[in-house]
């Protein structure tokens, strides 16, 4: 593909531009503000004003970085993460004259329905390696990015461009921290600041001292006139060379280049027309004709979308896995913790293995990956209680060449990161998240700490898996199909410990010859007078109400659903059958294994008696057992739940 | 109720303590002490270092603010918010020295199923003003407490107590920087200095300059030795006369007070047992008794959870509905945004009636707050882009006797802060969220704006109410009822212009003689060859559909559920009787108005052919109508869709 860019400065062959070097590169930015107010003149929407305030930035960032087409899509190059996605034009228009893209593609798809050029960047672009737009989320990636290659041992360079109106965000100060903390020095921010956000002045709509808070989060901290090559060139140049990681203040002006859009919030969010789109591309030296050709060619379909760069290939050992005996009593947690220490050892310290890498928030104790901390030391990361970030960081890491997983308790893990979890799905990354303290067993931290809505979250997105397992011996083989399997997948799990389920002779279900199949439903108990769907710790309490109904002479199917995101037809098939159907629950009533199974039965049409028993609200505060005792779902308000399901 | 507190602190009659005081306040704290240690031994569980930690803070707190407990339910009064609420032994030990309940009782119930005494500080407990522990949101509660004084005319003291632990929580830093706007200087943060946290000591697990930071995000620092009486309260005094809002640095040591609780991390989260009980009294000089006798009240049954304090009378005059006619096409947000101005320019500048606090994070263009802006300068708060302490901030105002209304796109007001809304849900907050940007209908934006899941994510609260309306006459009306009706509120609408729905005669079905009403279905068209059930801006789509239905002989009945959360059993009783049920809606269609009818079906037990359309995958990025053609949701799809449910 032919490229505009005709200059070498790959991994800053000097400390200085030329003046020809510089003058050069000041046409080329020229050419590019006139496709990215292009892109958003032919879509008629779009952000043009801030993606001409970063075209310098975007033009020298994949200038120097180790970034190209031909590598883009392997794990040994550099990354550039870009934190205001908003300002995609800028960034087409940059990877267009690097020879990502024809420049005419951009500008022709640019928010077309279908089309990869999406208002936000995406992954599905050549050369993006993150989908932002939800602001203040750059730099915790281009922190996992660079916190992974330092875990691989390779010394890539990480670049993040971000914005000055999303500097407040508190996620980004989180993310400042970490940097600061991994002292990861091959990390380099650009700032575009430009003072201008929506609503008016960033000193105005929300004031802050962003040197200072740079400053004291230990970060190096550059300013220089941003669109000025030979300036920025030299400012990027002295921060890479920093021992800190480090950010230069891109003193920019918004809109620059086009009169009337610069220094207006006025063009923050609003394509040019007409003869304001003449007159841009006048001041730019370039033809109007350009949007004509472009609206032809944006009838003339669509382009597909390239493939999203993968995670490279993962080289990990599983080992094999522990099996519990029935006199044996602990929590899933614990098992959990056992398989993912197990793991470590095998790996840890083995050249060519892939780094695997444990996120903490300060309650690796309670979460059970003390153990790893201990046997895998370089591998684990305490990240402080800052979730936000965390979040971010371990899905990005994860794009980076290494698996992330991120241990915390339910309402950490998923309630309080709910969006970054989204956004992680959206980014296709390979994160594993493991919840413990989900559902009412809490111990006694009461409603604030109880995780009733794993399920009901994670249903709201595509790609998410989530495992729900019953007992140690499922937890411990869970653990490691999850670490192995690609994607981003949950485990959640109580914090009581549990007895292992055994069948009716003794032998334990989940222990030696059991395989874990993701959405496989779990027979416990066969029978045929209805059917109990139970969900996690729940199975324990469900299988003694099955006991008592055996006594009375009522013996239903006793299911265990360890994947309620993706419940087997049969499973499904063979309640329907038995004529009724109970499903339990210590998660929110309505959007859980209830939901999903009574939605099922809704879908296949046909008539059976059905109740979904969970939580109905805030949970107390006190032993597990007594807190579900009190929410009405003890083995004994099950027995009588299903006989009166039943009429008997 | 006789109270071990007997010194007139309140309002700060001095600069200083005398030593008989300071001498006094010593010996109130060893007594606390006891009691907090014995609650967490009573329970097996809870945190008695931190709370040993905190003590002098919580004492002197509680001296200082007026509020006592005669006047904790009224509103004229200053405030406490405690942000460590795992410290709540602490803080029930200082609420029972100053008389808000009797000790025995905090110490026989503690973290006891059903008790309001539950592990982490709850409204339900007399003087706890704000429900915590989820770490890092105090800050934001007692910024709204203080900004909401300040709308009010009233210059009440707001309180914060936080734990060095949680400071790096991004969203703290967010609140410094509201609190430094609005020029809060009747707010007042205690800060437990004591350098650990659960995995050790707070400079290696994360690593920060917490002097710096306050400063540099404009606060007035000051710090002491903040378990001596005498020094804490001097500079609690010195603060309280900042022109600033000021931050204490109290210097505390862990566990003060039990000799092998003190410095160490073990002792965080776990009680006294034993023989270390014993010493424990020892030391503090009290019978180890405390334990048995509360162990015995703990058996006598659980008293019941005080009634939390109400958001006080609220005076707002909505004034009248808005019509549109047939004629006039505008969007649901304008029209929002129209009754609000209205709405504020019926009150604002009257005495005596309740401020209505709007607040923005950068986009009230977008989201249709800036015309009240302009009419209501004082009540309209500019939070910049800073949703999770803005979520905070303004569920909490709404406590302190202001109605809040926070406008924002869906992925931000409710995604990025799903936590923060399920926490003002648990504090019974009255909060007005007004998303905009909702489901597919988020113009040229793309994936990371489309707000999928606003239902399925409500749908796990137990207080949330959620309104979708149909068309801009619908939304005026619920705009109204929303803000003068108490309690969570939200109301979800997307971009786009949408036409006034009108019935078969062309008389608009929600102008002139409609009343909104919640829960309650709206009947597009009346049919009973099957039923098609819509949702907000989809009835458009579907009446398209339905009119071709029409046209091939097949009349169904076309209705529209503007409160999913809350569908009456009339209408779900009659698409039950016409046989067929579509349900139709730019939302994840495992999570939204698909799925809870879904539900209400299989409960009901009935056969019925049933399907649920919806959004199936991350959207594109192109034009709102395209966007939802190519989501298979276009009017032709469900014409095609419905025919096929009916076999013809």
């Amino acid at each position: 593909m032919k490229k505009l860019w005709n200059l070498e400065l790959r991994d800053f062959p000097a400390d200085r531009l030329t003046e020809k070097e510089s003058d050069r590169i000041g046409e080329i930015a020229k050419q590019c503000r006139a496709w990215a107010v292009t892109m958003t003149t032919v879509a008629n929407s779009g952000h043009p004003a801030g993606s001409l305030s970063s075209m310098e930035m975007y033009l020298l960032t994949y200038a120097v970085a180790n970034v190209t087409p031909e590598n883009w899509r392997e794990l040994d190059r550099d990354f550039v993460v870009i934190s205001h996605g908003h300002t995609s034009p800028g960034a087409y228009a940059a990877l267009a004259a690097h020879g990502f893209f024809p420049p005419e593609e951009a500008m022709a798809h640019f928010r077309q329905a279908g089309s990869p050029f999406q208002g936000h960047v995406e992954r599905q672009v050549p050369g993006i390696d993150w989908g932002s737009g939800n602001l203040g989320q750059g730099l915790s990636a281009g922190v996992g990015y660079a916190m992974a290659c330092r875990a691989r041992g390779v010394s890539h360079n990480v670049f993040v461009l971000m914005s000055d109106g999303e500097q407040v965000k508190g996620q980004i100060a989180e993310a400042r921290r970490m940097a600061a903390k991994e002292k990861l020095a091959n990390l380099l921010v650009l700032l575009d600041y430009n003072h201008i956000q929506i609503s008016g002045r960033i000193e105005e709509i929300m004031p802050s001292d962003l040197h200072g808070l740079w400053k004291t989060d230990g970060w190096e901290v550059l300013e220089c006139d941003g669109q000025d090559p030979a300036a920025l060139y030299h400012a990027m140049a002295v921060a890479r060379k920093s021992a800190k990681p480090a950010v230069v203040f891109c003193r920019n002006t918004m809109g620059r280049g086009v009169s009337f859009m610069e220094n207006l919030p006025d063009y923050h969010g609003k394509a040019a027309a007409g003869k304001d789109y003449e007159k841009a591309m006048e001041e730019l030296g370039v033809s109007p004709r350009l949007a004509e050709e472009a609206l032809l060619r944006r009838k003339s379909g669509i382009p597909a979308a390239g493939k999203e760069p993968g995670h490279g290939k993962i080289l990990l050992d599983t080992g094999t896995p522990k099996s519990f005996g029935t006199e044996i009593k602990t929590d899933n947690r614990s098992a959990f913790g056992k398989a993912l220490e197990d793991v470590g050892r095998l790996n840890y310290d083995r050249a060519g293995q892939t780094p695997l890498l444990v996120f903490d928030c300060d309650l690796a104790g309670s979460v059970k990956t003390d153990g790893f901390a201990r046997s895998c030391p370089n591998w684990f990361k305490e990240m402080g209680i800052q979730e936000h970030s965390t979040a971010t960081v371990a899905g990005a890491a994860s794009c980076g060449g290494v698996v992330s997983l991120w241990a915390d308790f339910g309402v950490f893990g998923l309630d309080e990161v709910y969006n970054q979890q989204r956004l992680n799905d959206i980014n296709g990354t390979n994160l594993k998240v493991a919840l413990t303290h989900v559902g009412l067993d809490v111990g006694e931290d009461g409603m604030t700490h109880q995780c009733i809505d794993y399920v009901g979250l994670f249903r709201n997105t595509f790609g998410w898996k989530l495992i729900v397992p019953a007992d140690p011996n499922q937890t411990d083989r869970a653990t490691r199909w999850a670490i192995r399997t690609p994607g981003n997948i949950c485990l959640a799990m109580g914090r009581s410990k549990l007895p292992v389920l055994a069948d009716e002779r003794g032998v334990p279900l989940f222990g030696e010859g059991y395989e874990f199949r993701y959405g496989k439903a779990d027979v416990i108990r066969e029978g045929k007078d209805g059917t109990i769907f139970c969900m996690g710790q729940m199975a324990h309490g469900a299988l003694k109400a099955w006991e008592k109904l055996v006594e009375t002479g009522i013996r239903p199917l006793l299911l265990h659903v360890s994947c309620p995101l993706e419940i087997d037809d049969e499973a499904v098939k063979a309640a329907v059958r038995t004529g009724a159907v109970l499903t339990v629950e210590d998660h929110h009533s309505r959007t859980g294994l209830g939901s999903v199974i009574g939605m099922r039965l809704a879908e296949g049409g046909e008539a059976v008696r059905f109740r979904a028993m969970g939580v109905h609200r805030y949970g107390d505060s006190g032993a597990s057992e007594d807190v579900i005792t009190r929410m009405g779902l003890g083995s004994e308000d099950l027995f009588r739940a299903f006989r009166t399901l039943l009429n008997r």
